[in-house]
């Protein structure tokens, strides 16, 4: 095949300024049909495109050829690869919502939350233990914290399942997901200290339209992503704020080793993301060019869990978690949650309900990932409207008790 | 500094088009003076900075806010995260070049080569074996195997130092680097195999500016970075072309458990850059706004291997490695390389290079962290032009003995 120019021009995507218009032609092929199997295992963000569109080019940005050659960003910076109007964006944003304290803190960058928590856990273990320490999260914990702990077979740190089942008087990490992964409850970690215990938050889902802004939060080491923040899942940035210093340093050499950086590419777009987000938190009003972000994904997110409540309360097949009225001080009202996965579970007949669920052309993750049972699964609730849409519809369809009104 | 703007706009270059004009300008501010400490210690490849201003807006790219949401690039993909127009565009240049068999390969794209190579290690590791397998390289070798193959002290795989030294009867990685880092040699694997030996061939390296195209490199798995291609180590984009599926598999596992995926953002721009790179390729001659981006790398090493050999040459201090004349099937001609590191020995009296050199202001990295002595450095060729002349100006200002002409 070489030799001839077989591949030219064969795409422009990348070098023209595509319009809304493109993309909402893409989208419409995306378009399911009620023959489709429709993927809800994953919690793909696509639910915030219709948002972006909306922005038009508000939020594009533009890279020269000659930008970003060095490995370097800021050589001044303990996270030397940071890029400066990404950190400031961080803290603008953080400030906006209310949802982490950012003073006397250091941001690390990676490549993703992902990337950070694997940073997070080779920072805060003992370098020199005889054994490796042991990570924990109470369940139902994020299904991928033990494959991502111990793929490696680490002689620093393993996997040491769910954290109310922890007694050994050894060293550990306790990851704390809040709002939680699959289940949406606020969470405190659960683990007496015992002297030995360290603390990583996990908090990608602590932004107004998933669940009530309490306070800011204010951890040694927490956790976030735009992934869910503002949908950018494919730009694979995250941000970890940290109060210690060598903790700090120790993530940033694991990034150097693990990646040598992270993408100045998408850092430079995250920061224009987060900086137009911040922007629309300024405006109120829910017109159609000045809707503040996280009212969008409130409304959004709202009007989704009604109709799924609304769906599921109409057959005897599935419960779903109830959540208290919290005051969240961003939107300045009372609210429940309203999280990025529906944790459902099956009543009594149904013992496998990813399998039954599949039987439906529905994909779903089952409990058994997350550290508890085959009666739940984990429904991503992000997913582009007709996705959605045709998930309320095959629910309603199913041959459950009509439930007596 | 919460509830009030204090960082609102700081900057705005991710969000405007910056121009040639103002990255010159950036340039020009960055320019040491004759006090300054130059740093060689990196190979930071900003040299072809001068290159990618000269094409202007060509390789600029625009990316809408509304583009790249999903973590998916390519659902049918093995590698699901890969963006097909980089897949595309990969082969297209290997293909003009001639330095890599592309056919019947996999691609995995990566956070930089150095992801790509701990994906390696991990889908060649038996994931079973007693012990973990030993990781060689040939001395002198790229001073980072090491720490990256132990940071996390996997039961997978860990460092066993000098290939040439390796004489178990055990499982075995061996890395080859081809040119090599720091020396610049072509290498071959030197382990004799006995039956449980597997390859990595890290060929970042093998483009026409910096050694002769003798043939397509057609090994099982090899890997490939834009920070040494084109210059946009910034970008962290690298690629792996590996035959076997399975290993292919592996590795693409590794990068989802590690960061989920690769920034589409910088894939989509490494894209464009090299499409860019292969346009030129079809140029001749070396008119300033067509000139094909391999000659003029070429020149410029050229011209810089020769302004070091002449400085280098008129002081007893110090020797550069020779390089044989070879038939470069790119260029159409005999040439020698010129390596992206000069790999300098000092003569007797200089114990430890590196301090000699830093005396001078200038850092550079001992062989010691190359599995060799301290009478050798490694110093980067690939810095600014002010830079590179300010090494040339130290040099030719050291007081050695004056060789007799």
């Amino acid at each position: 095949m070489c030799g001839t120019e077989h591949a030219t021009h064969i795409s422009k995507r990348s070098s023209s300024a595509s319009t809304a218009l493109e993309a909402k032609e893409n989208g419409i092929k995306k378009k399911p049909s009620s023959e489709s199997v429709i993927n809800l295992d994953h919690g793909d963000p696509t639910m915030f495109e219709s948002y972006w569109w909306r922005m038009g080019d508000k939020c594009t940005i533009t890279i020269p050829g000659w930008q970003s050659l060095s490995y370097f960003s800021d050589v001044g910076n303990l996270c030397w690869f940071l890029e400066p109007e990404l950190a400031n964006e961080i803290r603008r944003l953080h400030c906006f919502v209310g949802n982490a304290a950012v003073e006397n803190r250091h941001i690390v960058v990676g490549t993703g939350s992902t990337q950070l928590f694997q940073a997070a856990l080779y920072a805060l273990s003992p370098p020199d233990a005889p054994a490796p320490v042991n990570v924990v999260a109470a369940a139902p914990y994020y299904s991928s914290y033990p494959a991502m702990t111990d793929y490696l077979r680490s002689g620093l740190y393993r996997w040491a399942g769910d954290a109310y089942a922890f007694d050994k008087d050894e060293p550990y990490i306790e990851l704390v997901t809040s709002p939680n992964n699959p289940d949406g409850f606020t969470r405190e970690a659960v683990v007496l200290n015992r002297g030995g215990g360290k603390l990583v938050h996990d908090l990608v889902y602590y932004w107004p339209q998933y669940t009530p802004i309490t306070s800011p939060a204010d951890h040694d080491l927490m956790l976030f992503t735009v992934s869910k923040s503002t949908g950018h899942a494919g730009t694979r940035i995250g941000w970890a704020l940290v109060k210690d210093k060598e903790v700090a340093k120790k993530m940033t050499k694991f990034i150097e080793l693990n990646t040598i950086g992270v993408s100045k590419d998408s850092q430079l777009r995250a920061a224009k993301i987060l900086q137009v987000v911040s922007d629309s938190c300024r405006h109120s009003g829910s017109g159609c060019e000045s809707e503040n972000f996280f009212e969008y994904g409130r409304r959004i997110m709202t009007e989704r869990w009604e109709q799924l409540r609304d769906v599921i309360s109409h057959k005897d097949l599935f419960r779903l978690p109830e959540y208290p009225l919290e005051f969240c001080k961003f939107a300045g009202e009372f609210t429940e949650a309203h999280p990025a996965f529906a944790w459902l579970k099956s009543k009594e007949e149904i013992e496998d309900c990813e399998r039954f669920l599949k039987g439906y052309k529905i994909l779903t993750r089952s409990g058994k990932h997350f550290g508890v049972d085959t009666k739940h699964v984990r429904v991503s609730m992000l997913d582009r409207e007709d996705t959605f849409h045709l998930l309320l519809e095959r629910l309603s369809a199913m041959q459950g008790h009509e439930r007596e009104e």
